[in-house]
């Protein structure tokens, strides 16, 4: 079965930049691009579609709340049928230049406090949902497994495919340990190891030493720091040695 | 030979309100509809799309610099590049909702600071044209007759619609005559004359009194106060009365 | 006993407008002035503070989240050191303006969602009142009694001012009845009555017919429409005509 | 005769950073601390304050254009009084948080493309100086010598500084040599000697190899690479060497 690694890219503002989207462009097989509401600018949306279509790797619309200066880290309680508006003007600048660079916008993936509204609250998810159904492309959804998003996916005939973590302990439930409790996030050789076990065996280590299922087409690596660069080759050559093919799944 | 008659809308943001778009929408052919980086956002360009198209008028993106603060009516010295990248990025946006509401972004017209840096500065006319040219949907480009914006349009083989005013005084070149010098900017009545004028036999009278020939497809008039949007149904209703059909351009 | 009438005032922003603020500062005795965060821009923010000094009316900080978008009405998860230092750079703002126009901004006002936000959470009012007590000017709070915000004022030593609304209902323990609620918002008729009864006798009469205690040194007027403004004029003038002095808290 | 070195600091946004504060507030006597306007936020604005206080740096207001997209870097076409109102609102924001860190914004100077334009157009210059004047802290004006900027300083009885560059090739008038023109940039060895040479003799060599007069109290330094970094240490470090105090002018 093949895998797919996906990244949060082109999350630069301006004169700032974030990460090492280059050197990402060469691991990943989805880009998670952001769509300039939290991150990201046209001039920078353009740029890293155009990498992304050269090197092969699938685009995705990183969706955000509109708040540059919070990294849409922070939720905003706002209207959903705003949010959908805000969601589809992202989706549709993105598009723009994915299609300049020869492809389309081809997932969806909610970012920061997003992610974490959509995944628990169903009128966040359903905003969400409601505007990949209106954007009308066939568009694919990643995010949280077992999550309102996926169960609000389901609904609407959406394709969900739920991401895993190479870096981050699961619990016996199969969901994400807290970050802040012991153990949770992995340190480079055992985030390898888990990447390898998830793809190979749908399992991994659960932060009680017992195996824990957890099914994910993609894998959720990062390039906000040189060790993270350094990690996310680390799990594309080790699931390449075990012969894991990675190929988006978009 | 029929007329287009071409507003400003969708030009609120957020709780702020600009102008009687519902009156507006019942006057004019095509509408120009803000695209979020000067005025607008995505819940109002969507609610604008759909009246736009529920009353069979044109939908236009009027692109202008990311300036929400100046409304758009201040030059930014940008790379031409970024300009450009702006541009279809709100384009994009419009298109995402004008699709919702079942027709296309038809056409563009730059706003404000914009209009006069495309009209007068190749570099700008460029980035505006290419721009069109990349999102490849057979745009039209609406504006200024005899600007660089209509040269570089040609250029780019392009279709390029100039704009007459009903208000506005021209001089014996054809050219508007400065807001300012005297006479300027004409009574409701004169500008319901020279509508018609302009219109049935493509002239308006100068400011020097004598005739000067006004090519214009299209008739741009406002509704950002009420009588302004009284002068609008006039000129409407007087065109219809002397048989010139009204029709957009797009 | 005197009392205040407050009204929130600059809420315009670059070309938008809201609200008559001509008019209200006719008939307020302090100004709620937005800072530039959720409505207001520099220049709004020196004119309101010159027209505010040279009629007598007292200058607050309406201060309020960094979202223009939504207008501040949409809570931000955000971290409350990070609020506390938005609300001192707003207040740093608007006294700017207010000691050139020969004042200083003597009080301070949470708007919209901060509004809500600091009356039921005790971090978020605690960003409030740390940001008044950093700020160092000897500033008066003004927010609505028995919430988080009265507590935190009161074990910093701040002074605070709650406020009483002439044109909502009461319930019998003495807070608002929820918008929504049959009868939450009165006529004008009966909220002009209500403001003088509050203002003569510190009693309201309360959604189930009887009295209700309401301590109030402010009232909270509305410009925001024509027949807001009239409301708040004709409350002016009925406390005028039974003797109540009308004059700012702060 | 002290010398000053100042540098642009605090020019991160939100989850955004620029350059090596902590390094270069070591090196520098004088820090020019972004406002929020091109760059820099309030959480960001106190942060720098307080270490800048902490180590005995002056505190200065480094204005922009309202632009984050372009890093105050383009200039806009905007109404004087405007820009002197927004001019004033991030003084008092500033000011603000170094009150708090127990000092008070000595100086101003103004970034990027309002830089250039207060150099060269007298009505930008006479916008920052009327700031200035109005903000009436004898705040001293850091810029380029024999500008708009001076000239309209002198004619306001405002203090000027004029800076120097280290790594900036002189033409034999005294001005900088235009980037892009060959030798325009310094090696860092010539950088650091002409540092070296401003301060001892008022002189630097010009790019015909004859020596040009260059009087300045202060000298621009940069860190926004490492290599600039340590151009800057070891500009300070042969700056000490050679007996020249430094000392912040304001």
């Amino acid at each position: 079965m093949p895998l797919d690694l996906n990244s949060d890219l082109g999350e630069g503002f301006g004169a700032w930049t974030m990460g090492d989207d280059a050197a990402m462009l060469d691991i990943v097989t989805s880009a998670n691009i952001a769509c300039g509401f939290h991150a990201g600018d046209p001039s920078i949306m353009r740029r890293t579609c155009e990498v992304a279509v050269a090197k092969g790797v699938r685009i995705g619309a990183h969706i955000g709340y509109r708040d540059q200066a919070g990294f849409g880290r922070r939720a905003i309680a706002m209207d959903p049928a705003d949010l959908r508006d805000e969601i589809l003007y992202q989706i549709g600048g993105l598009d723009t230049f994915a299609r300049i660079a020869g492809d389309r916008v081809r997932y969806v993936k909610p970012h920061g406090a997003l992610y974490h509204s959509a995944a628990a609250d169903r009128s966040a998810a359903d905003a969400v949902v409601g505007a990949l159904v209106e954007f009308g492309a066939e568009l694919a959804l990643l995010g949280p497994a077992d999550s309102q998003l996926e169960q609000s996916a389901a609904a609407a005939g959406l394709r969900f495919v739920g991401e895993g973590f190479a870096d981050r302990a699961y619990t016996p439930r199969g969901t994400l340990a807290p970050r802040g409790t012991e153990g949770a996030v992995l340190h480079a050789n055992d985030a390898v190891a888990q990447a390898v076990s998830i793809a190979t065996s749908g399992r991994a280590r659960g932060v009680d030493g017992r195996e824990v299922k957890v099914t994910a087409k993609s894998i959720c690596v990062h390039g906000d720091t040189p060790a993270a660069v350094e990690m996310a080759r680390r799990i594309r050559e080790s699931l390449h040695d075990v012969g894991v093919p990675l190929e988006s799944f978009a």
